[in-house]
């Protein structure tokens, strides 16, 4: 077969070029063969590799090859253009399918494909990731391709104005996880027109039938209950893929538009075409050599789509001019929530920084991102009560190269913890502020109180978790966010305490504030947020008695500054007061005891000062004080350490 | 006003009744009075409290009124008979009103409503838990109790045949999250005939307008799509309620009923009816008083509304009688899974007790839950690919007094984390599996492999967190979470490896086993699941160079042994070895480094050995030596301790 590319449409060196004449395209008749290529390759990767899922792929394989030679527009030599289409495999299992088109266009090699999938130190991994630079997002766990696309497209249609589309492939099983609905919601909510979602319904999940089978009318009804414009297609059938793909992109309708593609899994070979027991197995070598040969052989066509449109450069949305945004400037003494300092701190960063969006679950009033809204409505975007969206939008919006902030209270964002960790996969730098931390919020109760979330946001790989004390320390870490790579988790309280730091003075990542020290400190009191503000009053009380006590904040709890910390242990016979208004697991405590630990700090003596056991309601004085992490609490821990 | 039950219908003593008789019930010009009783009671307490959600619970009040006194079948006096319906308030904001009914039916006492709410020590919290009897589960973060009641309703139907039916408030806030469309998809899926969901559609959220409004139109096309039967009506006229619910109670359609109430946000004070900026507060005590005297002034009717009834007692669904099924036997040095041990675990747990239920999430084939679903399949439901609904419903099934199990990859149970969490203030004991744990799963890549979840379980409050490293621990753990109280999780691994204990090996939780040791030990390598097979490796390796080291199989990661932890450290001078297939936050190095510390022990020279990177594709062997967590990485860290 012919290696050459066989279409006419090559991609300019720029990256832009002019919208495509379907007449260049390559022919429905080619593209079948093509389709028949994907399939052997499916095969050959994940048979080479002993695993993967080539019959997922199979049920694919036609939508892609249509996709790929005649709708999207997609430079394939220059993934980063910003006028590329994106194309996301929310159905990430299906990666036989999506390398074997990365091979069909030429970027990756029959010999990557063969001997790279699946192995060690190779980026054709299991499941999609970034470390290829024409996949915007991790996918593998189900349902988040969907909603990060979400925020791919709300990035076009509202922040650049780019004529690019996001196409996604979904799996039908993951038409199961409510986060899909959150995401057509939001699509039809913001009018994502520039969103085309391509559902492989091919019946079979894991274990067995999915819920609705081939139900496609359900599908159908439930989707455009949601909003979505539906086209429902026979998924092996070129032409009436190619025309439901040219009436998804004709769209005046301004919704997005759900493909519902009915198709077989394993469709090509016959010996498990619709065959339950074939999900995520790859054919052993003698069947795969059957199933090639009835696919009609190896090919190695290699074939490009359209080329991309870019309409625009101009990434700062068009708004009002105003005069700069002053920082906000706090009195020592006066009392500010963090919560609210981080709205002023938004509001500032956002006047010097266009590419800082603002994102919130429907408590913008309780976060203070609605002080941001108020400045720049355009660049903020209400994700209502809906957590996964709220942080798969930020995912999407970061994979445009924006720099978002998304806030809810620090215990919803449990609700988001599998697209959090998978954001850190996709290495995306997604800013995520948790309010209302702690037991510190009192009459509301337990199930509003963040107890788990910075063991959640810790035990994130290469995570940043930042928890201020006080409003100027919010303000410079905000600022620090917005240069920080990987997930960063700013943790704010609700009440009001005093401004404890002057306005120039610097929080680096990774730093602590030694407020208080002598020659002659017997203990060192450690907190962070709220209990910083308890450790200091500890100190008075300590004082009074005549011990020092150093008085740390632990600002950044990671990475943590391990250097201070030993100081501080060393310079007090290892005697340290932790507390923190959290569970005693993964939070504050553990980070301190196993930093100083792993340095080889030898003759601790560390109480651990914690949430530990079921909260209620009740002010945030009576809760500190039941839970033993306020100021006398403290004061009482450190007095038995220096046995007084 | 009269302060004694209006209802002719009384509950009898024993908790069992007949079904009731329209013609007994309160009229309703008097359901009418009680409903501005609700209101009037809603802004009391709400004001008493100084906080709390008076204009969310006013807009309800109608819905509640017509409910309780003429529909749900409830022995106020016997909150645990089996034969009551279930009242879950969904939008548990609307505290308030529930408190208010608890007056109305005389369990609640005026002055615990006016000086009990939201207080620190009493029982009536900010948002319900089950400190009251008549609370099924915790509610506040929205979207979790009609979920939770749909595990109630599978109960109901599939387990006890029991009539009670399962009413539940939403919000219509709440109606953006994924997890109420995961839940309405399983209801219809399970055709949940015994679930009502009321959806107080009063058009404002939190910090302004919802997505959909007033357009009740929208939310039954979308309700109606996912298999719901739909009563649209106006909220506020008592009749039309009262013609719905009874609809709603015949139900012979084998679908959820979804009851459409449109009404208004602090109806029956016209200074606050439909107006933003009165969420989530109370009304000051002027505004009070003019808000009691337009509702007709205070008001003390008890009412009681229709009684219970009990069809059958018997718990143990309809089985075939099978012959007693063996506890599996392994030979020792047998390579088996522990996820296939889980499995065998559970089909002989099931057949002792016939409370145990389980549930999966659409990779039962993978997790070996399908090994219950073949033997019990009466008692296994499928939950599909939905982790938010698996563990609601296993919540919802543990309200009814069953041991459910619910499993899925260790991985995606993040997915669920707000429910877990939720799980714990509802203070059900709920059994979470956890397969696929760690880089050991290889080829799947980063997606598919859990490495946050100990530090996720860790901080959840009560949790019990178990990791056993055979088949024979395996069993006694799966056995020893039946009897748990709480959160329990286990963690299971994808490979196959040796049988380490003989099968009358017992495994009490909270404790540990000393795998090798001698009187010369240098150090202590600490272990479990994978990395304590690793260890045993390092062992052995180091046993040839003529270092002797203690090996400890940590399976018992919370709560943890103390006792064999410190005498471990003590014998090999506090050097120490962890290994985890973990991130280095949250997990067992920082749960074992944490626990000596605080039980002051000094001296200590840790190496905590965990995933410090992202990790790719390949195989257990690659990506275990990749980590340093294999036995040569094991062995070089115990070197470098003891200084060889």
């Amino acid at each position: 077969m012919d290696s050459k590319p066989e279409s006419q449409q090559r991609p300019g060196r720029n990256g832009r070029a002019e919208p495509s004449n379907k007449d260049s395209l390559l022919g429905l008749d080619k593209v079948a063969k093509l389709a028949a290529q994907l399939r052997v390759d499916s095969i050959r990767s994940s048979t080479s590799a002993g695993s993967g899922h080539p019959t997922s792929s199979m049920s694919s394989a036609d939508l892609l090859a249509v996709l790929i030679t005649r709708h999207l527009r997609y430079d394939w030599d220059n993934p980063r253009s910003p006028a590329n289409d994106h194309l996301i495999f929310s159905k990430g299992h299906a990666s036989p399918l999506l390398y074997s088109v990365f091979k069909a266009v030429g970027v990756v090699s029959e010999e990557e494909l063969l001997n790279g999938y699946r192995r060690f130190g190779q980026r054709l991994e299991g499941h999609p990731t970034p470390v290829l630079p024409w996949v915007d997002v991790a996918t593998g766990s189900l349902g988040q391709g969907l909603p990060d696309g979400v925020g791919v497209a709300l990035a076009g249609k509202y922040l650049e104005r780019q004529s690019y589309r996001v196409w996604v492939l979904c799996g039908d099983s993951e038409l199961a996880e409510g986060s899909i609905w959150e995401a057509f919601d939001k699509a039809s909510y913001y009018k994502l027109s520039n969103l085309i979602v391509i559902v492989d319904v091919n019946r079979l999940g894991q274990r067995g039938e999915t819920e609705l089978g081939w139900n496609l009318d359900a599908y159908a009804r439930r989707a455009k209950a949601f909003g979505a414009r539906v086209l429902t297609i026979d998924g092996h059938d070129v032409a009436a893929i190619d025309e439901a793909l040219t009436k998804a992109e004709q769209n005046r309708d301004r919704k997005p538009t759900v493909v519902l593609a009915k198709t077989i899994k394993g469709r090509g070979f016959s010996e498990v075409e619709n065959k339950n027991g074939w999900h995520g197995k790859p054919l052993p070598p003698d069947m795969a050599q059957r199933a090639i040969k009835e696919l009609g052989g190896i090919r190695n066509l290699v074939v490009r789509g359209p080329r991309p449109v870019l309409t625009r450069t101009k990434k700062k949305p068009d708004e009002p001019i105003k005069p700069q945004t002053p920082v906000r400037q706090y009195k020592l003494g006066e009392k500010v929530a963090t919560r609210k300092a981080y709205g002023d701190a938004l509001v500032s960063l956002g006047d010097r920084d266009p590419l800082v969006v603002a994102l919130d679950g429907e408590v913008s009033n309780s976060t203070f991102a609605e002080e941001f809204k108020k400045a720049y409505p355009e660049r903020y975007f209400e994700m209502f009560i809906a957590e996964q969206q709220l942080v798969a939008a930020a995912t999407g919006l970061a994979v445009r190269g924006y720099r978002p902030f998304a806030s809810t209270f620090a215990a919803f964002l449990t609700r988001a913890y599998d697209f959090i960790r998978m954001g850190a996969i996709s290495g995306v730098d997604v800013r995520l502020v948790g309010s209302h931390a702690g037991i510190e919020i009192g009459a509301d109760g337990p199930s509003q109180m963040g107890l788990e979330d910075l063991a959640m946001f810790r035990a994130v790989q290469n995570s940043t978790v930042l928890y201020p004390s006080d409003a100027t320390s919010t303000i410079a870490l905000v600022n620090a966010m917005a240069n920080t790579r990987g997930i960063s988790y700013l943790r704010t309280t609700r009440g009001a305490y005093p401004v404890l730091y002057p306005e120039d003075e610097r929080f680096p990542v990774g730093g602590s504030k030694v407020l208080r020290s002598s020659e002659r400190d017997e203990v060192t009191l450690i907190g962070a947020g709220v209990t910083l503000h308890a450790c200091l009053g500890a100190g008075d009380i300590l004082k009074k008695e005549g011990i020092d006590a150093r008085v740390l904040d632990c600002y950044s709890v990671k990475p943590i500054d391990a250097a201070t910390l030993a100081a501080a242990a060393r310079a007090t016979s290892g005697h340290i007061v932790v507390a923190e208004d959290h569970h005693p697991e993964g939070g504050l405590g553990e980070a301190v005891i196993d930093t100083l630990v792993e340095a080889g700090h030898s003759n601790l003596s560390v109480t651990h000062l914690a949430v530990r056991q079921m909260p209620g309601s009740g002010s945030s004085k009576e809760l500190l004080a039941w839970a033993g992490i306020d100021a006398d609490h403290i004061a009482a821990a450190a007095r038995r350490l220096v046995g007084k």
